[in-house]
């Protein structure tokens, strides 16, 4: 089986904490058997290996979120990133092609794709198990999850299973669709006994590489991968489970929620307080989360989320917190924290100058054995002060070891690069007009 | 006429924007006449000022608050800074003998002595002249200002008058003290027509500096200087108004306010948010104030105070106010932003070797025409970037113009200075063990 799951979003409603380069699947808030902390990504990951699917992973996700994934789950699972947004549809047809081309996986292996965030239990992968029995029997062409509503929702989609004699069939013929229904008509659903899309699709490889060939005929991942935008921009639902000739549900009914807002997040963690946070003696249900060194202090709250990151401070009424996307949206600063392939980078300072450009500072760690590329910027010099560690730093073709206390200084349109023996940390001040992340050249280097 | 303001105290109970570096006074949240922003010393001086009072000005203060009193009222006041902290009568007593020794006052000039920070309007200043005017009459040794109470208070000293037929009199003589009475005693005290103790002082130059001479006979201000630790440590009420022969007091009936608590303060500020703060539209009686650079954004709040500052975060019901102290108090943090006489700086990272030890990175803003002593550290490197502006760089002796983009590595043992030509402004990265502020040997340089 192939497991494979789609990671996307950019996650602002759980702003100051997700931002375009860290989507809510990545915070690490979540509490492990073992009492550390783990992000939903590697909830998810952990727990489909607990269920002994035998399953190999793939990621189908975009760019941005590569280097998360990495970090967050090394290289024991498979990373298909779309070369841009489109859809759900392309972005499973390219995962398809990777399968197919890349991974040589043949068109009878079953392929279930599922999201990389629902909050569940390990039933919930069992009944994955299930729906793959009933793709290799060829039930039928594609077999989805239904999740057992608890209330009349106006916020999902529910799948509607043909009437059926037989209530203890392992799969049940679907009917139809019906997308985020009003509440009357959702009771009315649950009175038909229809269940909740969770996103979750089982199928065989060639089944979908039959749909994929309708609009990329192609003999090579690469290929495909090239021709990524010919893929029409529509998704999985429409594409596939609505034109498909067969549609079976395997029910699931157990604990499933979406933790995507400050609200429903909270009520999953196991502790009041991360970070160094100081609590008077009056809150109730007041949960805090501080990603900052400086303490927080609060007392007198309640029912109130409190959120502190480099990106900004989050003081919200849990019952508030569907709200904080539409404001949060209009904040268009660039990220202050984020996660790379080769390590962190924080923006300490984004002074302005008399003449109203702007200076940046950052504090950069890179992680042992891992470099930045070979590169240079057009628009700005950069000062680096090794604050700990050592590692080796090429300017201009020559390389020299440096160490704690050294500064390089690297002027505009000079190469350089530096790859960390143990663990670096440096400060960059970055001096120029205009100072953005596009203003970069890469080359290729050997070390 | 000589006014002498009292100005101490770290101010814990308006963390995290007040520390042991800038008390309350010194914070710009109150909104002045002409719309710009104003420090609780910046209001009182004014309002001296408006009331015509002719008076010269002196801060009697300590050497932590010297710098920030220069920058926020400039050289248009005096400034007394005790060589060590001891209690208000060795203050008074070392302004008493500023003025005598180095201002030559005489002995029959009017001094008043009045703390830095009360929230109050120009009566209260009227009050003083009036007060001055019974020290010139010799209607009593010292001449106290009685607030009119509005409540049976706990908190406050109590002046009991003596019994007077002519209650128009505008001075009334004391009959004895009271401190912090309970409820029941207050109520029975405001029957007796007794007044708050506002810690309004006036007497004479000469009558002060009889009392000075009973510990200390000296004939120059810097030999008081030397010898303050001779002066005991007590209060100016203990010591001198418990003391006096003839107490008179006068009253003044009026606004007077002591914004010492967030809950306080939060009721004079003209604005809901100062700062970086994104609302949303359900908050209710709240009040925040960001001085970082990053967002804030609240929304569900009542009766709730957020503080943002580089030294952490408040989020408080404004009723729980007063319990920061006894919370913070056990917080032992460096100030993370400072102003000084030269300018400011802010702490931008602290971060961790891995062997434990510390590096520190701070942003450093010099201002035009000021310099940095010349100096040198034993047990530390610094690296400065210089960000903008222009500037003097003296290494050892050897002098260079620096600006935007130079790099000036000084390690330990090398005497350095800087001087700003144009506003300049750099970040520093502090490498060495221990980091400490005392890490730092000054000696004479002339630019």
């Amino acid at each position: 089986m192939q497991l494979v799951f789609l990671s996307g979003g950019s996650g602002k409603r759980l702003w100051p904490l997700s931002n375009n380069a860290r989507s809510k699947q990545f915070l690490p808030l979540l509490e492990a058997p073992d009492g550390s902390m783990e992000s939903m990504v590697q909830r998810v990951v952990r727990q489909a290996k607990e269920a002994k699917l035998d399953a190999q992973i793939t990621f189908a996700t975009n760019a941005a979120q590569r280097d998360s994934i990495i970090n967050q789950l090394g290289t024991e699972v498979d990373i298909v990133a779309e070369p841009e947004r489109r859809d759900t549809f392309p972005a499973i047809a390219l995962a398809a092609s990777y399968l197919h081309f890349a991974k040589h996986c043949p068109d009878d292996e079953v392929i279930v794709v599922m999201p990389s965030d629902p909050y569940t239990e390990l039933g919930y992968f069992q009944t994955i198990g299930r729906m793959a029995v009933q793709v290799q029997r060829d039930a039928a062409e594609l077999v989805l999850m239904g999740i057992t509503p608890t209330y009349p929702s106006e916020k999902y989609g529910y799948i509607v299973p043909a009437q059926t004699a037989d209530n203890t069939a392992e799969a049940l013929p679907v009917s139809r669709f019906t997308e985020k229904p009003t509440v009357a008509v959702a009771q009315e659903l649950l009175r038909e006994g229809a269940l909740w899309n969770g996103g979750v699709f089982a199928f065989k490889l060639g089944y979908m590489m039959s749909i994929v060939r309708k609009y990329i005929q192609s003999s090579s991942f690469e290929d495909t991968y090239a021709r990524y935008k010919e893929f029409p921009k529509i998704s999985f639902d429409y594409e596939v489970a609505e034109k498909a000739t067969s549609v079976a549900v395997v029910p699931f009914t157990g604990k499933w929620k979406d933790l995507g807002t400050w609200n429903t997040l909270t009520e999953e963690l196991s502790r009041e307080t991360i970070g160094n946070v100081l609590l008077g003696d009056t809150n109730e249900n007041t949960h805090i989360i501080n990603e900052l060194d400086v303490p927080v202090f609060c007392n007198g709250l309640k029912d109130t989320v409190v959120a502190c990151s480099p990106d900004g401070i989050l003081v919200c009424a849990k019952d508030k917190s569907e709200t904080i996307k539409k404001y949060v949206d209009n904040l268009s600063l660039r990220p202050m924290y984020e996660e790379r392939r080769w390590g962190t980078y924080k923006v300490l300072s984004d002074l302005p100058y008399s003449d109203g450009t702007r200076a940046l500072t950052k504090s950069i760690m890179l992680r042992p054995g891992k470099n930045i590329s070979y590169q240079l910027h057009h628009h700005r010099d950069e000062i680096w002060t090794i604050v700990d560690g050592e590692g080796l730093f090429v300017l201009d073709g020559e390389v020299r070891k440096i160490k704690r206390g050294d500064v390089c200084i690297i002027h505009k349109e000079q190469l350089h690069a530096l790859k960390a023996i143990t663990e670096l940390v440096f400060i960059e001040v970055q001096i120029g007009t205009p100072l953005v992340e596009e203003d970069i050249e890469r080359f290729d280097y050997t070390w």
